[in-house]
């Protein structure tokens, strides 16, 4: 496996993100037939109806949701957002490039709209925009929230179910796993970010879904008053945004070190409080500001484990949309063979030992023969993550290297 | 150089994360001798006055900051603090459970105070906490923002200068530049995300400056209803935080590959439009939600230069304060050697060239020993970031590494 296939990951398109910006792109791309609109509901997926294992995503067409998206941008109040989706009336007197910098992709703020990328084909529809962008000829992706718009999913009960996110990673194909992965990260940062961090007014999304700017900063620069009252209040002048048209949020991709604790020709399994009976993993954390992610390696497997651990040896990375975490995966090597495993530092774990590489395959194999293998602990057979998750990867890395790989990256 | 020599990383001592929420422990190692409180002004660091190049950081005790901490907690709409920095009245009646899980380690609203680790030591103090909790012995290190509090600032005029973050990377130990950098990354978050992004209620500091809580999530669960004023208004019903207590929101880390571009025995060195005249460097770009960080690398070889790269082999990384991102060094290696490069894609570069290895080293070394070298560009000659970026690192790396190496990288 690598890492462009890992689980979440091997999106072929192209994301062609300086095309977010480009009202005209987005409104021909969006109402072209080529598009396709990926539907999420709560951050899962609709799915084609189906008793198969093996999933299908279900993409609509512009006609398909034509009613829904228009519905919220043809509201009265909204009304200066104009007859499309990415659309809004120039304020009178505003400067062209103020204009411009606050307004590229925005959408109508009760919609929960993002444009994902182009998938590449040369006798693929050739979409407009502004001089001077290039645009690939292709299909362009797009998703669609129906989490606050109920009265509109029943449209598509008689042909779709909604898959449960968790399952999708086994049930989608891999190309369509990382098509939603991407999708839920970016949706639900998008609905669960509506305010200003700095003085809590309303944001509005900007760059087709890609950025979010607070209303301070539009209500100075080029917004028409009315648009202000959405916030229910009037703008703070203190906020950050106030001075700086530049006062976008981005979506948060957090940085989380996963790490296999080698010692010798073993490694280190252990398992959370509450996790299943007889599941163990690596150990993983957050990477905390102010650190490298050799550093954070470090200080994990002395939190969790009380090891010091001394050389570490990137491995692989994977996204993870649980909400929107980018998992590193890392082999740490014990510098001390000796040392004591203690779990009374941080607590978090309940059990840990180490395991041969033997042992390990066995785990690995017996997870997709399905058959029973031999590590038991505590009375229950020993199972690790399944291949959805990066630890599965990086245990089979290290399983399959040889000794000599191992006791050189020590030195 | 290894990782953990970077800049900005490197710290030495412990972050003992499991201590943040214990308000025993804080409120001891702060009000300890043996606390060293470092102080930011507008996320600069307060230095002994000196003439000379090299700075040190001043540290204030509990005696130098007393004043200013407690006036935050004593005035009487906080009066709920009580009468330590780290505290709060339990409201009756509120189950113990959820009481804790609110309000450990939660500091007054109108202070920025984080804890940042201990500098472990065997003969240092010891300090209590729950029981349970283990607690090395050594220096408890702290961060105090005086942003928001000119008033205090003149304490400290007489024995500091505010010395600019940029410039500290050069003339701080480099431990020191570690601890501030972390300090930075913290104190600006905190300052910078006041509101709930659910709600746009307050939000108020927990696990000393390592997370932040939604004020509707207190007021439901645990916090007399005074506190809820600070707001200035009801609590909306409808956050999120009212219905689950663990509403945090925790620190931005925001991943970016730093690419070095590879093709044949040459590097590719670029510039932004608006740079120093004659500066080149790596290309470079957030890490986007669902890729890892190969696909990244990729994405951004291609948006920025066009060229089409397929192995990818990660490098070192570092800590990066402005604000608090992670920088991921890599070597990318394009697929067909007679690419030609195109900037006119996403449109961010003015020049790009490749480079050979001497080359490389002769711009590298010309900063150490301040000669000049014989690259020379549009009549300018080509300079790389200093030591404190970590494309110097990348490129000395590479530069450095064997024909042989790469060619196998490149398989």
């Amino acid at each position: 496996m690598t890492s462009s296939t890992a689980t979440c990951a091997g999106l072929r398109f192209d994301r062609v993100s300086w095309l977010r910006g480009s009202n005209a792109f987005l409104n021909a791309a969006l109402t072209s037939d080529a598009a396709r609109i990926l539907l999420l509901d709560r951050g899962h997926p609709l799915v084609h109806k189906s008793p198969a294992r093996r999933k299908q995503v279900y993409f609509a067409s512009w006609s398909d949701v034509r009613s829904t998206v228009l519905a919220c941008v043809d509201r009265p109040e909204y009304g200066v957002f104009g007859p499309e989706p990415y659309n809004l009336r120039m304020r009178e007197g505003s400067p062209q490039k103020v204009w411009l910098g606050s307004t590229q992709g925005l959408i109508s703020p009760l919609l929960s709209l993002a444009f994902l990328g182009i998938e590449m084909r040369e006798d693929g529809p050739s979409l407009p925009a502004e001089p001077g962008l290039h645009v690939p000829t292709g299909m362009p992706y797009f998703v669609l929230s129906l989490t606050a718009r109920s009265q509109h999913r029943h449209a598509w009960t008689e042909a779709c179910d909604v898959l449960d996110m968790r399952k999708a990673l086994g049930s989608l194909a891999p190309q369509d796993t990382a098509l939603v992965s991407m999708a839920r990260s970016l949706i639900d940062w998008n609905e669960r970010t509506r305010h200003c961090p700095s003085c809590g007014s309303k944001q509005y999304s900007a760059l087709s879904g890609h950025k979010r700017v607070c209303g301070t900063a539009l209500a100075k620069h080029a917004y028409p008053c009315s648009m202000l009252e959405i916030g229910g209040r009037a703008p703070p002048q203190e906020c950050e945004a106030w001075s700086s048209l530049q006062n976008y949020t981005h979506p948060r991709t957090d940085p989380v070190v996963l790490v296999g604790v080698v010692c010798d020709d073993k490694i280190l399994l252990a398992r959370k409080r509450g996790w299943p009976k007889g599941l163990y993993s690596c150990i993983a954390g957050f990477v905390e500001q102010g650190e490298s992610i050799e550093e954070a390696t470090r200080r994990e497997a002395m939190e969790e484990t009380g090891l010091d651990v001394g050389h570490v040896s990137y491995q692989c990375s994977q996204p993870w949309p649980f909400p929107a975490q980018l998992m590193l995966g890392l082999l740490a090597f014990v510098k001390t063979p000796d040392a004591q495993v203690r779990l009374d530092l941080d607590n978090e774990l309940e059990e840990a030992f180490f395991a041969t590489k033997e042992q390990v395959k066995s785990m690995l194999c017996s997870q997709n023969d399905q058959q029973s293998h031999d590590v038991v602990r505590h009375g229950h057979p020993v199972t690790v993550p399944g291949p959805e998750a990066l630890a599965h990867e990086l245990l089979s890395r290290w399983a399959q290297s040889s000794h000599h790989v191992e006791v050189h990256s020590r030195l």
